[in-house]
């Protein structure tokens, strides 16, 4: 009997589509025992940066052993290249556009600047380009590598198969920088909202970690926020508080501060201390 | 091996977002053979009774065996209690806020009036205050009780934990009415809108074995609906029709009763027999 | 231990609702060890040729050994036949509208004209009568045969049931005419767009294998589209490409052509060669 695996899907195809069906059918035909999880398929169309950020939210609670498959891909049927990464907190595959940056530790990360750039792969990340064709689905579609590349390259993987068994051995990939706010030179954080979740909750890129105190100000548009809270619940009105993944939220209690604020991914933020 | 068993999962989450995503992984972590089913993510944020209402239709339909997660849970963070209840149904656990009102049977829910209240669990449920950090995820979010308490609890307890050991036994919870109209002294049967679907059909709490007979008047907004049809295809326009959950529903064939009535979840239906 | 089997499921209930987990319930009461996957739940409402199509899409990726569920059923309660066939490439459960065409070869589906036809089903494909009481689930709603007869029926086969323990077997089932554009005199492939994709993606009835060259003149709306592109990121504008299932797809790179053509499902396509 084939081991047991977790592999996630994290994709931007919605589930209204064949689309994941289909890549399930063919991990499925692979692996019966293969136990898929849908991370999130509602990542904004080709938006790589927003399905990094899922990523970087919903990996930590997975096993290490968990296989991390993850389409968002505007440049497929281009040169750009497949890649599966195998780290110390789980195994990765995607396109090498920066969506697989939550595999790769801060420190890696932080020589890539915010459009992102190529970094070396530390010395405990294995990467390979998918370009072994043996273990592609054939005919190779020009459009949708997540059913002929990524998923029999993920259902191998679950299976055992080494992974420098896929492809070619790489040493560079392209990263995003660290989810990480920029301390200006008056200690003030600058960070920006990297996504806005069905509550319409704001999710920044500011660390809880970051904060010397619950005695901040956050300024977003043309509002001003006092304090951090500790929960949705503590006060009406806009509220800042830090967030289950870490990060500084602005939520509007019983509300959506996405609509009360005519915000959206991407909008500045700026944390004062005192 | 550890055995195999149902969680099956009902919040205000949606799917976009890294929320369930991360439970299922603190799930899979603990107990990989756990079988994971979405009983529904799209209550209305915050709509406790319209999550005890989805639970309440879908849980009969799963064996006494299964663990049913619920979080819709406004307080997180709050003095609210995190409450298991083991009944001869099935597992259930969630937020002390009415929330796992299904758990109960009708006699127990009816000292409960339109709001809830607390009510004693009857002598074949024994219900648990989640309080025991043991089973904690650390360090516990104060606002994502769903992956740091429940998510753990229910995974313990499809591996063989006995209830008991996840907190403290408590006798009584918070409880609301059961779904059911109530009948006036003119005989008429004054319920609401307690759920709409995807196709517009707006369900009742009128309960299909108070219906007398098909010969019925439903009134709602300023429209009045003659009869009782069978399904939804056997008339044009304004149809009542029984649902497969035993509740009155109001459907228009080939369109959405909820655009073509203007109503929202909460709309008084009055019933007339005869 | 009962046989493993993976049973996809295709309905226009959404996910929001009880119903799609109150099948689920059912099916894994019966099996535990069943395999399920949501195929798609967001076939439009009632529209039977839509789910048609997103089975003909998906279903080649899975295994033979597969039970596809499938629920686009404007006549539940009235006198429609349910049905299960069994084919070479899987086994099919739905009602007897034609959703279940994907079933069927080709040149058996040829007999059928636009609307659809009864047709005979080939020697190879077994077809049954859902009607043996004794795997229904009992009461059998006059809404909601997904979870009374076709569940248990889904799960029954996966167990190892023979398929005619389910009911009398029938000669002939209605089904839809495949999709493929038909060719005019002239030369020209006169289709029609069968799906619409989360991108905003046309998918049409025009297969890839009736387009002589990549020098074609794609007519929709009032707009002309030259030339057969072979990924999303080709070109920028309307792009016309052959899509991952086969069939002609009209794109806007970055944005929706649903949207930019103002058009829908049924939208005539016309293809020139040369």
């Amino acid at each position: 009997m084939p081991p047991q695996s977790i592999i996630t899907l994290t994709t931007d195809f919605g589930l209204a589509d064949p689309y994941v069906a289909s890549m399930k059918g063919v991990i499925l035909s692979l692996n019966p025992e293969a136990i898929i999880v849908d991370l999130s398929h509602a990542v904004r169309p080709q938006r790589v940066e927003q399905g990094a950020f899922l990523l970087e939210a919903a990996c930590p609670y997975f096993p290490p052993s968990a296989i991390h498959l993850a389409v968002v891909d505007p440049e497929v049927g281009t040169g750009r290249r497949a890649i599966a990464l195998r780290t110390p907190s789980g195994s990765f595959l995607g396109p090498d556009n920066g969506l697989l940056s939550a595999a790769l530790p801060e420190d890696t990360r932080s020589h890539a600047d915010e459009a992102g750039a190529r970094v070396p792969l530390p010395e405990d990340v294995l990467g390979v380009a998918l370009n072994n064709p043996r273990y592609h689905r054939q005919p190779v579609s020009d459009t949708f590598h997540g059913r002929d590349i990524f998923a029999p390259a993920a259902a191998h993987l679950s299976l055992g198969l080494p992974l420098s068994d896929l492809g070619d051995v790489v040493s560079e990939v392209f990263a995003l920088p660290p989810f990480r706010a920029r301390r200006r030179p008056d200690g003030a954080l600058s960070g920006r909202v990297v996504h806005i979740d069905l509550f319409g909750n704001l999710v920044t890129n500011v660390r809880r970690e970051d904060l010397a105190s619950r005695r901040i100000t956050v300024e977003i548009g043309e509002r001003q926020i006092e304090g951090l809270q500790r929960s949705y619940a503590e006060k009406p009105g806009l509220t800042a508080l830090a967030g289950s993944s870490g990060f500084l939220e602005i939520a509007l209690t019983g509300s959506s501060a996405a609509a009360e604020l005519a915000v959206d991914i991407g909008e500045p933020v700026l944390v004062r201390s005192g």
